[in-house]
């Protein structure tokens, strides 16, 4: 339970001019990022609450999968880049440095070649596999122009993933695994989303697929079925209804790739079988972009009054706005019996007129508005506002905190 | 729960040439990390669970504080560094790069210049004050010569708190709310701390104070008295009890400072005070060394036969050997219950010997090691040892739960 009047949220009227994307206007204007310099974001306490809840999301999906957490450096010697040519391949996006010992180093854009050399280490018999690392961690990209906020910038947090089996049938084991996995994650985050097979370009091997959330200003594009609410590739009718295809712009929030022996035979990553042949460990991997996952939220949850978050990932699920302070210990015993059930509560304590408050509680996104005012001095009864639906309701206290319970639970 | 063979832990007898210190050496060889360079690090799975154990202890102790966490960027433009002329002063171990448009850039060492810079934004008034904000981030370093492993190394992990107030007397109340979160914090993370005022160096300043653990690697000394239990600077003897003072080598793992208006002055971090002059904020800063604490608790947690973590950061509360297949199926079930209750258990189900198992158990630390053997055929009875004190009891399974789910909630 956090109090409005001390949180720091700096909500405003105006975005940045800069601000191109609906979900880079509102996350200015909601105070969940700051930009110091093109492409650099930091997030701040309303944000990096969203960032923590979609975190927690992927990680109850990865461990549930049996991947096990681990974290790699940002920090690279070029040296492992070498050895897969990939230091030629992603030099324009690559952000290079030098010690102070003349050691070329690179910022992990990615991380293939480093966990691969952590498999070279450790896994050398057949015994050893199969397994899944995954990490979360902040990533680095040489933008060549960094814009929409979060969707492309220079510094972001993915969530990386990868598989280590001794054939490819263990690879098609591990890759459903993810892939059913990357499922539950995007519907728990409350996002409508798609999974297309895709090329597999810089990453190498034979088989990816794509996880693609609609957008205005997404950059990838595909045809769109209402009728049988499907998406194709680009063909001119729809296969099951022969009705017209729409184009619609597609953000790309994950990627899975079967990746097979590319980076495990440039790097001698080998192992010996059962038989005692000495092969290349056979890999996946498996990509989400998180801090991307903030904005494309947005970009699909969002209306003329600001943000509508899903309740799974909203920073908090019911602000409770007090209009007059002589109803604030029963606002506040009120928002405590929610809170410490697990219902995260903002209560909006702030000497701001009701104007205001209406106005940044719908710009923030918080799912349940629920508000002590004329009617709880009236009646006796607190007013509830759905954000997503707007629709209105007048609650006794005992009914709005079971109501409000239960909403929270199930979409939990 | 986790399987032993299911997990990536490589332990191993030998660890690496290189290594120095005994946290180097033991974290080594209980696969807690792997080098990719010198001071270049990742955490593997059972590392990476003990760092998020830690950063769960300070995150309670911070939020129960008031602080509010968010993200900042590790990169940052010199520009900032430049406002405050700490560019030359930290230019040593600063590490620099330029990007595709020759924009400079460095990694944040700390982030005093970057938390001033959001500050400026948004703080306009006295009434938006105090607040304090923190982060749990990847900090770097150029290491002249990085060595012990995570206790130098070139990125790590840093807690870093700021509080912003509107005159001294309000620095002072912050400050010494982080002094007393921060003894919460060394305290539940069950290690030996001493708390001394100490000089503020590079980050200016009046006041500071820092929190350091006895370890014979350590680069700061001070001098202890055995009778009284109590630590001084460079002086004879105990002022209480007038004995002998032995030296002690301590490892710094956090430093609080009263920073005042050094940093607002300069980047002119301004606000209107209630009589309406404007005024530079007066701040306050707060760190911990997280992947230090990881081999400094290693350090004052030893034996000749491995680590032997506190209850409360352990990567797993308990370890269930099952030295006979036979009987699998209750020990699964046994732990199955421990681990459902909040007590993480890890089965070692390898197909290894005994002396194998007893020794990688002992080596990663786990505080409770319970034992499915023959004492289990012959008397229906479990084997427990205590690592810290190799106590051994034999107890019927009920009891052997009721006494494991007390030990591990009394210590969490």
């Amino acid at each position: 339970m956090d109090f409005f009047s001390q949180q720091f949220i700096p909500t405003s009227r105006q975005a940045s001019r800069d601000a191109e994307a609906v979900s880079h206007i509102l996350g200015f204007r909601a105070g969940l990022f700051f930009m110091l310099s093109a492409g650099i974001y930091s997030y701040l306490p309303l944000g990096y609450k969203v960032i923590r809840n979609i975190e927690k999301i992927i990680r109850k999906h990865m461990n549930a999968s049996g991947a096990q957490e681990l974290l790699m450096s940002a920090l690279q010697p070029i040296d492992i880049w070498r050895k897969t040519g990939r230091d030629e391949i992603l030099k324009d996006v690559m952000l290079t440095l030098k010690d102070r010992k003349g050691r070329e180093l690179c910022l992990g854009p990615t991380h293939e070649e480093l966990i691969t050399e952590i498999a070279k280490r450790y896994t050398k018999s057949y015994k050893q596999m199969p397994f899944i690392l995954y990490q979360i961690q902040t990533k680095f990209r040489d933008e060549a122009r960094p814009r929409f906020g979060l969707l492309r910038s220079c510094e972001f947090i993915m969530k990386d993933a990868y598989s280590f089996d001794v054939d490819e049938a263990g690879l098609d084991i591990n890759y459903q695994k993810m892939y059913e996995a990357y499922n539950k994650i995007f519907a728990e985050c409350g996002v409508e989303y798609v999974s297309v097979e895709a090329d597999s370009g810089a990453m190498g091997g034979k088989v990816s697929h794509e996880f693609m959330i609609p957008a205005e200003i997404g950059e990838d594009t595909l045809f769109y079925c209402a009728a049988c609410n499907k998406y194709f590739g680009d063909i001119e009718a729809c296969p099951t209804c022969k009705g017209k295809l729409h184009k619609r712009t597609m953000i790309e929030v994950g990627h899975i790739f079967k990746l097979g022996t590319k980076y495990s035979a440039a790097q001698e990553a080998l192992f010996l079988d059962s038989s005692g042949a000495r092969k290349p460990v056979v890999m996946g991997c498996y990509g989400i972009g998180v801090s991307r996952m903030l904005s494309a939220i947005i970009e699909g949850n969002n209306d003329s009054r600001g943000i509508v978050w899903p309740v799974s990932v909203a920073p908090y699920k019911v602000i409770v706005s007090i209009l007059n302070d002589k109803f604030k210990d029963e606002a506040v015993k009120f928002s405590n019996a929610l809170d410490e059930r697990g219902a995260e509560v903002l209560i909006d304590d702030r000497p701001e007129s009701p104007g205001v408050k209406f106005n940044d509680a719908a710009l923030i996104g918080i799912p349940y508005i629920l508000v002590f005012g004329k009617t709880f001095e009236q009646k006796g009864k607190v007013e509830l506002e759905i954000r997503r639906t707007g629709q209105k309701h007048e609650f006794e206290l005992d009914k709005a905190l079971n109501y409000l319970l239960e909403q929270c639970d199930a979409k939990r």
